[in-house]
């Protein structure tokens, strides 16, 4: 039955055969590696305000110089991949190149920062996205949607863990049309509001606003702060380095012509945003939570369909940017175990060929994120894009000790862009760092190295075990000499038969039946009931004042086992197997009781003999 | 590790031999079996006011009539119950009574409605109690200490809990104090009370008041349903005729006059209270949730010391009552596996002479309501007192008829107090189904009749196994001619060197090894290693389109099995034993799956065969 829900939910199984790489066109690459990077402008401009607003209405302004600087910035970290694509044709995540160059602890820290961002990119897109459907709800005079934005965010990871369970053709359509719309129609509010409002002047967006105190005064500080919450424009642009093998020949040019087209949209789009939302004065709106995308679009186009297009546009972009996380988290978690730095589930491909165990442990976090942040985006952006940052600097870094050591052709231009590069975002790195981190940062900042720890005591108990299990000056196995056989019976009835049966003949004159006295007037019974019987296996009753059946058993097989040192001890325990799985429940457990209890025994084997139950 | 904080948190086991069963003298009997009545005064009265409130203020003077008509019902229904204690001297819950006069399934419906009552009264009287607590500290100063009545609600089920499963003695002063301080400091706060306010005059209460809008018309329908309320007054009287045979000798005539002097107690505090709530104007809170009790006092005697008192004591006496469902429970759940209606499990005795599973039951569904209702314990009351009042009639009609049947001396007086009693529950439990069945009580209607058929069906498969297991006609086990054994191996390592030896001494010339392919490269290396190594088992390699362990084992075992019939097939799986328990979790967990696969499989025994590592 639980095999039937499951193929239901998953389909069929997949032949390994039919394992594919598909080679993807610039067009479509653009589409497959961009959503994350692009969708971040549904909240980045968002974020900066949600900042500067504690300084009171003045601060506003600020969000246009702050802006370019991260538009700057991201000019910067995409020339410095741009290098990384080149040297990495299969592909230069985070966690191989820091590992590759730097040593096995940077890749662990890259690896560990990006597995935390990963759940993150997947709590805070699916936030975002029903953030714009609430949005496009309220405005269309249902403001009640918003009340279930947590069930919505629920419903849309399972559904995403579901695909991605039966696996995605990371290709065509599914991921082509939405990109592109979304593209379009920002673009086009992008152009047509500013055209509009350089001619005509821009229109304030109509909203109720609850009264924000000002707590925060104009500075440094804040704007530092600000500047730290945009930087979650950046997450998401190192996808394309990931996924180079995923292009057509010649993979490393049209990567890195494919990073240069989106980085160069990226930086149009959100530079536009943030100049029509300080136009149109949009801000933040705790009251009704609606986007400050949504209060821009629907100001400059009206509540009509262009409207409706742009929301849905957005809301699907951010789901796809979900997505995206559920093949880089298995991924990226399939490497760590390959390695040995991860437990091997990990590493092995389901039914339907996709990894898992690593789907379902992403789809359980963000989840948990999810519930945990009552889908607030915004609150969680603190969290965010620290892990990115890390795994910029680490393997920015990495890049650089990999042209001094290589010296391919043009190093020294390309050490320079990686220099720049790494000394950047390590710079902005301790921004965030610092701005963030009574807000919620020090979380991660404390999850990353006990990550790595964990990383690495796996990784030394696989490496125990397989120093133990080596074969050297190990014999062939001959067959042991003696067998001696213990059958536990909770009383006279068929189910002890084939029990009795097993145990004799495996240890034909060695077999004795065991029973546990927890009540005497039973026990009494039950030794009459034995000798009229006639059975010729002696029963042994064991007291036991505290009413345990494991204290006296372990003792007696102890007793037992001690006798012969030449010999196997089988501890033969009768099983009864129910007609239906759910009456299981009604046999007592004590079977999986006594065999966890005796696993730990060296030289006692125990063995279940099933009695089948007919009805 | 886990014995030992076992042991920290539940004690030392106790021998069987230590059973004891003191007997209690009027005394203490009163003050071990009516804390559940008694403390139903801490929210009896405010569960009448909170619906009269809703007729408006004039309505509140309604409940005075009402309270004197539950004060009619309570003696008459204690009237009652002392035939039932005359009656069975040995104890007689609703079970056991409706069961042995009535048939099977009118006492199941009593025990389903008692178990439900009983999850209740814990959650209920737990709750009350913290709202006791929290008066105190918002009168206090402290109001802020509300906002954790649903964390204090689960710590104090929790010490509830690991108290009962310690095993609480019955008797002596941990009862006698806080009962007979409860008792005092109430019938002190309501003489001293209804005197000053006879002579001086009663002061309103201050406090903060919500605007509650008036939504009922005062009418029948609202007079019944504030009657229905107060009826949770009611519980816990049943208590005593449970307990009859902890009584000291003539037990049934101590306990009936027990029984005369806990309701005299009671009604006297129920109507003083009620009394003292209308002449003071105390109403239910919603914005401070301060209890109508605390309200009194507090108006009464000040906020000094005799305040704390009466605070405390209430506390404690509902913390007792939850204590006396923690006892009621597990005895019932016994009875109930006993006679096979329920798992066995809740009929064993753990280490501590107490019937863990029932206690652990207990309070994992009674925490679940408390936070299911956020330690609210008025938004309870609408499912509370149905399951009593089911009991009730459901009892004293099978008394009618042990009258009718047995006709011993003056059986007639005690038929027409029985059915007297019978007929005014069964009135009373149509109003309360009637009035509370939207508010709530429908999930207990609904949860009864699939509790009775839960019994049954497990009733009837434990008949049915036991049917199937009888000896008659079964021969005594002889051997098995013919062993057959496959060792499923994973590679090539010291892990399966004791599951080969072990396979070839129980079937030493019928040994395979085989292996599942789901790699091609590791399988052709395997294939040749497994020559070099030179061992004498075949090596079978099955193959795996679909990367599943599983089916093709299945089929491969299948196809062995059918060789022969007259055969045992062993499966062997080489099991690693890591030194510490959670390196399990870093261990395919594909044996358990293999072994639960294997489980359905007739003939065909599964053994784990443990490789311990050292480190």
């Amino acid at each position: 039955m639980v095999g039937q829900i499951k193929r239901f939910l998953v389909g069929k199984p997949i032949a390994t055969e039919h394992q594919h790489n598909e080679r993807l066109s610039r067009i479509t690459a653009l589409a497959v590696f961009s959503s994350d990077a692009l969708s971040s402008v549904a909240y980045a401009s968002e974020a900066i305000l949600s900042i500067l607003i504690l300084g009171g209405a003045a601060a506003l302004g600020l969000s246009l110089p702050i802006a370019a600087g991260i538009a700057v910035l991201l000019v910067v970290v995409a020339f410095s991949y741009r290098q990384t694509i080149r040297a990495y044709p299969k592909g230069g995540g985070g966690y191989i190149v820091a590992r590759e160059n730097l040593g096995n602890i940077y890749g662990l820290i890259a690896a560990g920062a990006l597995l935390i961002d990963y759940v993150l990119t997947v709590a805070v897109s699916i936030s975002a996205g029903v953030a714009a459907i609430t949005s496009l709800a309220s405005t269309w005079g249902a403001p009640w949607v918003k009340d279930y934005a947590v069930e919505i965010g629920l419903v849309c990871i399972l559904f995403v863990t579901l695909a991605n369970l039966r696996g995605v053709k990371e290709s065509g359509v599914i991921f082509a049309v939405p990109t592109y719309v979304f593209i379009a129609s920002i673009l086009a509010l992008v152009s047509y509001g500013i055209g509009v409002d350089l001619l005509f002047g821009a229109q304030p967006v109509v909203q109720d606003l609850p009264e924000v105190p000002v707590s925060e005064t104009i500075g440094i500080w804040l704007v530092l702060r600000a500047f730290a919450a945009g930087c979650t424009a950046l997450t998401g642009i190192e996808a394309i380095s990931d996924g180079v093998p995923a292009f057509k020949v010649p993979e490393s040019k049209n990567a890195a012509s494919t990073l240069t087209w989106m980085v160069t949209i990226l930086v149009s789009m959100f530079l536009g945003i943030t100049w029509l939302a300080h136009a149109h004065g949009a801000i933040p709106n705790e009251l009704t939570h609606e986007t400050v995308l949504s209060q821009i679009a629907r100001t400059i186009f009206g509540n009509g369909p262009i409207y409706f297009v742009i929301q849905s546009a957005t809301a699907l972009i951010l789901v796809l940017a979900a997505n995206t996380a559920y093949a880089d988290f298995p991924r990226l978690a399939s490497f760590l175990s390959r390695d040995r730095f991860l437990p091997r589930q990990f590493s092995s491909r389901g039914d339907r060929l996709v990894f898992s165990n690593g789907i379902l442990a992403l789809g359980f976090f963000s989840a948990m994120l999810v519930v945990l942040f009552q889908a607030n985006e915004i609150a969680m952006l603190p969290l965010y894009a620290i892990g990115v940052f890390i795994s910029f600097t680490l393997s920015q870094s990495g890049m650089v000790r990999r042209h001094f050591r290589i010296k391919e052709e043009g190093w020294r231009r390309g050490a320079a862009i990686n220099t720049m590069g790494a000394v950047l975002t390590a710079v902005v790195l301790v921004v965030l760092a610092v701005t963030k981190f009574t807000h919620g940062a020090w979380v991660v900042m404390v999850l990353i190295p006990m990550l790595v720890l964990l990383f690495n005591s796996i990784n030394r108990h696989y490496g125990s075990v397989a120093s133990q299990l080596s074969l050297e000056g190990a014999d062939l196995p001959i067959p042991l000499r003696r067998h001696t056989s213990i059958v536990l019976v909770s009383g006279i009835h068929r189910g002890v038969l084939p029990a009795l049966q097993y145990a004799r003949s495996i240890a034909p004159d060695n077999v004795t039946a065991v029973y546990v006295n927890l009540d005497a007037d039973q026990t009494a019974k039950l030794q009459q009931r034995w000798i009229d019987w006639g059975c010729d296996v002696p029963l042994v009753v064991l007291e036991s004042p505290y009413r345990s059946l494991i204290t006296p058993l372990f003792n007696y097989i102890q007793e037992v086992d001690s006798r012969y040192t030449d010999d196997v001890l089988t501890v033969v325990l009768p099983e009864f197997v129910p007609a239906h799985w759910w009456e299981h429940l009604l046999h007592n457990q004590t079977g999986i009781l006594i065999k966890t209890a005796l696993m730990f025994n060296k030289g006692v084997v125990v063995t279940s003999v099933p009695y089948h139950l007919g009805r």
